[in-house]
């Protein structure tokens, strides 16, 4: 791992205001495509020369979780394993915008209490039957941790020497909202209460409960802020530290890794401890209507793309960005511009000018 | 038009619930695909039976403005007919977006000062070399604003005729920010001051002058809150009202409108007044970095679907929500229930109830 993340370096932002130069070149008012300018002249830097997307994959990273036994979700553990199948038999939502927007779905089993057979759509890397309740111990070992970061970190650097260009995060878990707001409130110092909400729909007389279960952990876990490591092995969950190696992976080999919401933020945040300038190559898809992720993703300074009030995971909210990637791109690459459309320039003396060209941030 | 009107009933709340409720037994938790969900529901409901999206058409409505000589955009006038040209060879970025998401590109020349030879993309339905400039007279005639409504809705009418199912809008013309603000002033009493931004990127310092223009024009026009046609040819313009048409004409024959953004919810608003039913068919997709949009949606009730700081027209905002419809469509009718995929639900006694359907609204 150490030498992945020696590997992940800051984007040049003269790289970013190059591509941005050249979208001004294009048919249309200066600055007028907003944020899709943002993300193209950042997906430009980062891949700079080739400028496509295609092909993209998703990665649906599945979990179990001993704090489930806590009652601070709705659905029993067993719809872990229930909706891995459905993934494989295509008839989740995730499945269906893969489909739509043509992203190649993989399903890593991290760790869910069932035996899978194989399947093409399936990676098998279940480092146990589920992490350990952990208001009682730690939820894994440090080496379980350790193994779960470089499990998505080799997945990125596999898909990307097979030539995909761009990859999203997602996850499925019963408890893993749980799990994220113990790891965000660990690494942000946010209260407990401000980063845990329903979840996959908790009565709202139920979440004061899982608020305790969160503040207990944390007193009696005590995972050290300035150790993810140790934060994630103590109160996270397989499939966290799995999204979290995904984002290095994908920097370490400069391919944007688009994240999800709630619990691949905290997957996110995980990685930007470990290393703060794979900021650079992530693109935060959503804000979700879970509480807390806004607070988090006001916390980071990151502004996502979509605000559609998704709280289902799965990598839902990736999939949607990613084609606002590609469509970006396609814009950026197949837009005329002033010269060979013919199309007047404005009046130059009316031209606002454009404020210098802003460091790259993983906003969107 | 009358007959047109008299057409449009309102959308039935009760089939709304009816589609909420099969959305209710897809495999995810309830409601977790927030607005999606929404706008499958009211697509759904709209479209009752048949619940494909394809084909889909977004009109381009491109017209000339005499107030274009008041010195109110950045970019001289010629620059509309120049623009035409683009997309119709295919170089801008509602082409780029229509080719990405299969959408059928129209352009229509509602005005614009130029002769256009034959195109496939282009429909022909001038009414005139451009309106007159309203600081000196009203900006057309009533019978060339009654024709230009009537226009727009003929288009919705052939196209629903030839089996489109979701119709866009999209527009260009130099100098339709300053109608468009001055018809929304008109038609919503809100200050002309906070209707009016910079459209294409007029300089800080021009667009007070801008807003003078605006405000001259409503106090020597006098325009007719109460009669929107007298305030379409007051001071509105060719596309305004044909983009209002296509709203009507959209939802007499039961096909959903998604609506661009600040010029295009002019013609909305427009549409709106003659016949308060038809918002139960319109979509808003995005909210335009142009100031004054959010303030209308706001004055409207509305929530569209997107918010990406885009302020270019054409259509690029609504053909990106035309695709988000698209999802939210095949999610509804491609995902298993929890029957099907043997999904455990949750445990009742922990679920929130939801609430009563909501009323059908415009929003998104």
């Amino acid at each position: 791992m150490k030498e992945i993340l020696e590997r992940i370096v800051p984007l040049d932002p003269a790289r970013v205001a190059f591509y941005q130069k050249k979208i001004d070149q294009l048919t249309k008012p200066l600055g007028s495509l907003g944020r899709l300018e943002e993300v193209a002249s950042r997906f430009a830097a980062i891949r700079h020369p080739s400028l496509e997307t295609d092909p993209k994959a998703l990665f649906t990273f599945a979990a179990d979780h001993g704090v489930s036994s806590q009652g601070v979700s709705p659905y029993p553990a067993e719809v872990t394993a229930q909706m891995v199948a459905n993934f494989l038999s295509g008839g989740a939502a995730i499945n269906v915008l893969c489909r739509h927007y043509s992203i190649r779905n993989i399903v890593v089993d991290m760790g869910v209490n069932c035996e899978f057979t194989p399947h093409p759509m399936l990676v098998r890397r279940s480092l146990g039957k589920g992490t350990r309740c952990f208001l009682d111990e730690p939820a894994m070992d440090r080496s379980q941790a350790e193994s779960s970061l470089q499990i998505g970190a080799e997945l990125a650097l596999e898909f990307a020497s097979q030539g995909y260009r761009l990859l999203g995060t997602g996850e499925m878990g019963i408890g893993n909202t749980t799990a994220s707001s113990a790891v965000l409130a660990a690494l942000t110092a946010l209260p407990a209460q401000e980063l845990t909400g329903s979840g996959a729909g908790l009565k709202p007389d139920r979440i004061e409960h899982k608020i305790q279960v969160v503040r207990r952990a944390l007193s009696r876990r005590r995972p050290d802020p300035l150790d993810p490591v140790d934060v994630l092995s103590k109160v996270g969950g397989f499939e966290i530290g799995a999204i979290a190696g995904l984002c290095l992976g994908g920097a370490a080999c400069g391919v944007p890794v688009v994240i999800d919401g709630f619990i691949s933020t905290a997957g996110a945040l995980l990685a930007m401890k470990l290393r703060p300038a794979v900021a650079d190559y992530l693109f935060f898809s959503h804000c979700s209507h879970e509480l807390g992720h806004r607070r988090v993703l006001d916390f980071l300074g990151v502004r996502p793309l979509l605000n559609l009030d998704l709280r289902l995971g799965e990598g839902t909210g990736a999939a949607l960005a990613i084609d606002l990637i590609s469509a970006s791109m396609k814009l950026a690459t197949q837009m005329a511009t002033f010269e060979e459309a013919g199309v007047s320039r404005k009046d130059e003396s009316a031209l606002p000018q454009r404020e210098g060209p802003a460091k790259p941030s993983p906003a969107g």
